[in-house]
């Protein structure tokens, strides 16, 4: 084990006293600025946590475990987090949770949080636009096991959780395409994200395997709101041929999607199929029912928490040897049953 | 301010020696059970943090906030949260959220995890049965503010945030009532808490004013979930005379009744016209559209943490004197218009 960095090692390194590195981490007015900023500096490299007492009490389980999402407001995260909280609570842990609002400067702002907090371990869903592992340096350091779920770095030292979006991406498609459906819109998120990117490749694969070309402006790039949703539509409709189908990446703006057509006028599944992802409650009460994905949140988030237990328990590592890919299911729903709906008639 | 309580203090209180303190609180197994508890009752009474440093040091800001909430899965609170997240990050404070998921077990627990944590202030929104204010009284001997928001306590030295959930209560009754209603079942949540009981009292007066006469056996006390709403329907088939109007203290319970009588046979609002509470998204998205009351989330969310900060940084206090009712808005959609239909008709 690492030894606790103190204010001692900040202070021979830059050849200073204790008592003014002590200062200036403490904001102290007497220190001037620019020796403030190479304290802060070296003791941001060296990895050292503010307010430590001594490194044999630094080591002392707090039994919490910080959790980093994209955002709250989505019942998929929802549904994980009460998976986390139930085997936490069971096993005796607190969570203690922030969202980094797809900001990459906030989830680092977060991660120096829970560090600050010591947290005995770190769960993160990453934001749209986290291109670094930096911020999460400090805690692999420190053994702070570090674990990621849904959205993902690949990293030697931390375990990954996800589904198979790939496949999810793909079963969707072909379901589509079985369907009738031959001109589909494939409306996704950032796709620097495992999630997105790895469903686009679904897509693709799925068009490739039934003999359609596959084609680059047929692919939006969206934040998945309820506004894109309407964007989307937009699009659609300037395209040289109209879409039969339009598979969305979310539900939220698969759903938004949906009432924009109603509203312009299109029959829903008749005119065009709508797909989305994530199972979202509000998929069901929709008019035509959403056909979506199944993406197994709570269980993702027990076996995050479980995973993360087991580790600190001295049951397994956290490395990539116990990474996990969770199965998905598509559920057929009205708003693509063509076929089905016209044997009906 | 109070000095911070050491594991001297407490040692010196149990003639104990410091170090079998030091052991008890880091659960050494050479301590003993019996002693163990009783240091553990000590460290609690005296209000001992773990981990502590110094007192002056204890004292530094660590520009973070913690947030307790019943639950993450409403639209509501994910408003909430993100009114606070928008004021936070500008003034440079991140927060922390934990959820009691309704229980005052784990909402205790979180707030112990929020006080070792060193939150430089606490903002609590309290679960169904929630009695007493102990787990929070660390805070205000620490001077570490408390503020409440939308389930509150009524406390001498607590800022409150809150709708005029009285007023609400009476509007949608209102309405009901002016749409033709005279049978209006009402389904709430817990009546501990201050947001269910004061709706049943608008509720209440609404009806007096109409010159209705209120029974007891049309209010009907649940936990507004999606279940609830089935049984609801469930216990209004069984009423002597059936209702013309159900009142709902949430969104999403009063959909799953709206979905449940459409299945049974019942025209929405024909037969029978329903209202809900918290405008939550999914009330536009089912048909017919739902009459519900809109919440400010965002913004009690902002005025949370803005009252919080200017406390912190001595613009103003925290006490009751500082507490904010926020207005409310009746959104009259298509589930509760009765009178309109008729005459379109």
């Amino acid at each position: 084990m690492e030894k606790e960095v103190t204010i001692y090692d900040i202070a021979k390194i830059l050849n200073l006293s204790p008592a003014t590195v002590s200062r200036a981490l403490n904001d102290h007015p007497a220190i001037n600025s620019k020796t403030k900023l190479s304290i802060a500096n070296t003791a941001a490299e060296l990895g050292y946590r503010s307010n430590t007492f001594a490194s044999n009490l630094r080591r002392k389980s707090t039994s919490t475990l910080g959790v980093i999402v994209p955002r709250l407001d989505s019942s998929f995260m929802s549904a994980v987090l009460a998976g986390m909280e139930e085997v936490a609570n069971k096993a005796g842990y607190n969570l203690l949770i922030s969202q980094s609002l797809e900001s990459q400067g906030k989830e680092k702002s977060n991660a120096k949080t829970m560090y600050n907090s010591r947290v005995d371990g770190l769960l993160v869903s990453l934001a749209y636009d986290t291109e670094g592992f930096d911020h999460f340096e400090n805690f692999v350091k420190k053994r702070v096991p570090v674990l990621f779920f849904d959205r993902i770095f690949d990293h030697s030292e931390c375990a990954t959780i996800v589904i198979d979006n790939e496949k999810a991406g793909y079963d969707v498609t072909s379901h589509l395409i079985m369907q009738g459906c031959t001109h589909i819109l494939h409306v996704t998120g950032n796709l620097k994200r495992n999630v997105y990117i790895d469903r686009l490749s679904g897509y693709r694969k799925a068009l490739e395997a039934h003999g359609i070309a596959f084609d680059e402006a047929w692919v939006l790039e969206t934040d998945l709101s309820r506004e894109a949703g309407k964007a989307a539509v937009d699009y659609m409709e300037k395209l040289p041929v109209r879409p039969d189908a339009i598979f969305v990446a979310n539900d939220i703006c698969a759903i938004s999607c949906i009432q924009e057509l109603k509203q312009r006028g299109y029959r829903i599944p008749e005119d065009i199929a709508i797909a989305g992802f994530n199972n979202d409650p509000v998929s069901q009460v929709v008019e035509p029912s959403l056909t979506t994905v199944y993406y197994p949140g709570k269980e993702m988030g027990a076996i995050a928490v479980k995973t993360m237990i087991n580790h600190l328990t001295g049951t397994s590592d956290i490395d990539p040897a116990n990474s996990v890919v969770l199965q998905s299911e598509l559920l057929i729903r009205d708003s693509s049953r063509k076929l089905q709906r016209e044997a009906r008639n």
